[in-house]
């Protein structure tokens, strides 16, 4: 066939055309052969150190680059990433699974293959895209050469489309099947179709007599904002309205905090709350809600739905009445409008929180007393700049994260639906090699800032291997691991002074070592130290390594075992009593 | 209620009942009411740093121990655990998973709690176990007091019975619900129930008269055996008949390699294969046969069916007939047949090959030559003793193991189905403690023995962390690692050259120090070498630490890249070609 390629170049290309630098994941026998194509098709291979790993890690580079691919294994390989495909399902990362799989006429044939249950059955060859189904949005499995480009561009559109994980199982004898390369000249189509433009316009003019009319009103950043594309769009309507704005702690760093009507988190307990002001609110646009019982203080951050208006993926919710919509379409429609014909100046509203002004006004901290979280993550806010991408694990760190102040131009990654701990350390491989690629490609506004992940100890036991992949791929990458002995918030929770809640004690310090940093490598420096007070910690923060520098910089920070910030103990004090009654 | 207990501790207190001694697994908020019981019912807590490794661990555990369990928490614990009880369903463990699963009420209403989708259903709730129902043999989810006891003990015993996994689902709200605690007075039931005694006289007589009448005979031992409790039988049945005997690959380790009948591995590749005389054979019987593409060498070891007494879990299939019995019994008539009646002394037969006498003949080696495969397998022979427990991770080791000649009650564990890398670190942990446990409870002959792991470098950075907890049990172990630069079974495969088959280059001999081990901890020695040449090698295995010692050894083996024995080279020469056919 004149112009054909194979399959898996087909794949790897589509995925390069869709803004994919690197594919991560594990080789084995079942897709080697698919893997021969990675190089080739102008892409990088990151070859993870498992797969759960690589799948976090594909996860975390999704997060930022907007697409991320994993190829693993057949059975084994699809197993042990299926935690993480099914976290970038909970919490919406566009993330593309890729499966090599045994040849077709093994798995008709029922052949009692290695990495299946060797039952004898076709059926063997099932059971593991069965499970799939049930946490991807698309599926699909290459049978012949007339759909393969078909099938591949269908899983590549959902993925992007509703950012959420797809599932292409490719076997052994397609990867090298010929089919035809034109569709690749064609971009995926992904914006939303237009819809009934009467209905546009209604809905639009809705909104914009809600805008008009309402007299106390809020605007709720929530984690759907950047997976919906309406990152820009959130932020020229936050300027136009000047309403008063939050995030929930999954949607915090999506929205610029500079902004002077910008007011942190909105949460219902610890300090900086303004509940009665949101409580007196008679409209609240609620932009790409994610409710989850952590992310909206077990449900009392979620807006009545009489005076909200929710922005979803493909829907928008007006005092309870849903019409199926673009978004993207009438959000563009609102701003137009705005920009022709501004509000007038919104009434002044009640002073809220500011905390750029509480974390001026902290006291200076005695150099000699250890570190404790209930100022920690606000001093921390001093040491980011702009450009950054900043990782906080589930925990002590993402909850402590609620307290950051960041400069503009900033991602912060948390996980506010799945929480499963191990994730951060490889997402933040994923993440910053993402914002190498940025770097190397445009002006993108991540591509000047560094990477950093703050992670307790327990948490960085369960994925620890994935620092070498850090090191090999002469990452630049920060990580501050608190050792606080154990898993801090399971102690919170219950079981205080049980063993159960305790971790191995390692060096963490010799991991750079241990995981192969070369010991006098300067294309690659290796910057670690320990901080137990303040006094420490600001002596590193200082270091121009710490401020500026290249390769792996790893602090140990020494914290107490049941040392949180008040937010997470009050938190989880509302949490028992939910569960109590 | 009188004399009642709480559901959790019945349920930990059966399974102390069962014979286990330590439940495994990792701590997370739905299960933290769970691991309250876990000390006070007799049984030790070992958390693992991951719930994969955990999974492992409890499979490792449970080859050893005969029961093994692990609990984790709802969603993202049991999906990291996924693989691992699959590979124990694949590879028959009996493995119990216990999920902490969030209060009903939540579930009903369809909450949108942390680690679920968050999609406001009652369904999101249930996908996770409608998994975990194709890789277990029988599930339970406790809702009330009147079934809970039932529900415990059916899974419990479906476990053992069938020696597989099983999944166990316990709401929040149902840990501490109290249920009589009479049930636990009773053993499980496991022993098969009588079938129809005039089948059974059938069956063995007709398998009396073909050990009779046949005039070539052999016995291939596979996995099954051991998984269906017949070793005791199968070895009397091996001493009995005097019928030249081997295993397969994947039933290596299960019968006493001392006896002057057994020849080794049934292979068709390598040296020391003896096809010619089971091609002549009119008689084989097959125990526990375990079919795979790589336990037969590509299915070339399947035996014919007309020639064969194929012993199943649950039944006997002589000729291509099968009948359901219980080999079990119908073994014990068997064998108490030929007590009384013994066979005729077996017709002599052929010489087939003696490992005992190919590993005395081997030529001494120079001491200053590298480490090779080709000899090094046979050479470690002689550093076993009994009652050691050997585990050889999947790659060269696995297959390099094929060429071990063992003594007497020895035991070894590897992979002949499931094949996922990782595995045996992991499992090694758990197969240490469960040597630990035989030794304070009975004369057990793996009591006295060690546990010694060989394992890749591509595969030991899998699950790395899970040496952590051996250090921090304080287990008696021995590692091997080869160090060969990557994924070496996978360059044998296909592309040896590529990228994708390479590993990062770590400081292996520093993993005591960064996971912990006390560095003058004379209650748990450390010892780490590098051998790099035979003389090197003499002198580690020659060191008192190495022969009886204690603590954590560790050894670096550096072979070449595309090092291998000559069996496994032309194994995967014969699977290519298959692969291409």
């Amino acid at each position: 066939m004149t112009g054909g390629i194979s399959v898996a170049e087909y794949l790897f290309r589509r995925l390069r055309k869709a803004g994919l630098n690197a594919v991560h994941g594990v080789p084995g026998d079942y897709n080697l052969r698919l893997l021969d194509y990675v190089i080739p098709s102008g892409l990088e291979w990151i070859g993870n150190c498992n797969e759960l790993n690589a799948g976090y890690a594909t996860d975390g580079y999704a997060r930022i680059k907007g697409i991320g691919a994993i190829v693993t294994t057949f059975g084994v390989g699809e197993l042990s990433a299926i935690n993480a495909i099914a976290g970038a399902y909970a919490e919406m990362a566009p993330v593309v699974h890729i499966v090599g799989t045994p040849p077709q006429n093994d798995q008709k044939n029922g052949t009692k293959l290695h990495h299946s249950f060797c039952r004898g059955m076709p059926g063997d060859f099932k059971i593991f895209a069965e499970m799939y189904e049930k946490v991807t949005v698309a599926q699909e499995d290459i049978t012949d050469v007339a759909n393969a480009a078909a099938q591949i561009d269908r899983v590549i559109r959902e993925c992007l489309r509703q950012s959420r994980p797809v599932y292409l199982q490719v076997p052994m004898d397609m990867v090298d099947a010929i089919i035809p390369g034109t569709p690749l000249a064609q971009a995926l189509e992904v914006t939303p179709a237009s819809g009934d433009p009467r209905v546009e316009q209604d809905v639009c003019d809705i909104i914009l007599d809600r805008l008009r009319t309402s007299e106390r009103q809020f605007i709720l950043v929530d984690a759907g904002t950047s997976r919906y594309g309406l990152s820009g769009q959130t932020d020229v309507l936050i300027r136009a309205t000047g309403f008063p704005t939050a995030t929930t702690p999954f949607g915090k760093g999506i929205i610029d905090e500079t902004l002077p009507n910008f007011h942190g988190i909105h949460g219902t307990v610890g300090p900086h709350t303004f509940t009665s002001y949101v409580d007196s609110c008679d409209l609240i646009i609620n932009i790409g809600p994610a409710h989850s019982n952590v992310n909206t203080y077990y449900f009392a951050t979620v807006p009545k739905p009489e005076i909200t208006i929710a922005i979803e993926r493909d829907a928008i919710t007006i005092g309870g009445r849903t019409w199926s919509v673009s978004p993207q379409r009438i959000l563009q429609m609102v701003l137009e409008t705005l920009k022709e014909n501004p509000l007038p100046k919104p009434a002044s509203y009640p002073e809220l929180p500011n905390l750029r002004h509480a974390l001026q006004s902290l006291p200076p901290n005695d150099p000699t007393a250890k570190l404790t979280q209930d100022t920690f993550w606000y001093r921390m806010s001093s040491f980011f700049h702009e450009g950054d991408i900043i990782l906080t694990e589930t925990g002590t760190a993402s909850n402590g994260s609620r307290d950051f102040v960041l400069p503009k131009n900033t991602t912060l990654i948390n996980s506010g639906i799945w929480l499963s701990i191990g994730y951060m350390l490889a997402a933040t491989q994923g993440a910053a090699l993402a914002q190498r690629h940025l770097a190397q490609s445009n002006d993108h506004p991540l591509s000047k800032g560094r990477t950093i992940l703050f992670e307790g100890d327990g948490s960085f036991q369960m994925t620890a291997q994935e620092l070498s992949t850090i090191i090999r791929q002469k990452l630049d990458v920060i990580i501050f691991i608190i050792n606080n002995n154990g898993y801090t918030i399971e102690r919170l929770i219950h079981g205080p002074q049980e063993s159960y809640n305790d971790v191995a004690s390692w060096r963490f310090l010799e991991a750079p070592s241990f995981f192969g940093a070369g010991k006098a490598d300067t294309d690659y420096p290796v910057y670690t130290a320990r901080a137990t007070n303040w006094g420490e910690l600001e002596g590193v923060l200082g270091r121009e390594e710490m401020r500026a520098g290249k390769g792996l910089r790893m602090v140990e920070l020494i914290m107490d075992v049941m040392d949180s910030n008040d937010t997470l103990r009050l938190m989880l004090e509302l949490w028992k009593s939910k569960k109590a009654s």
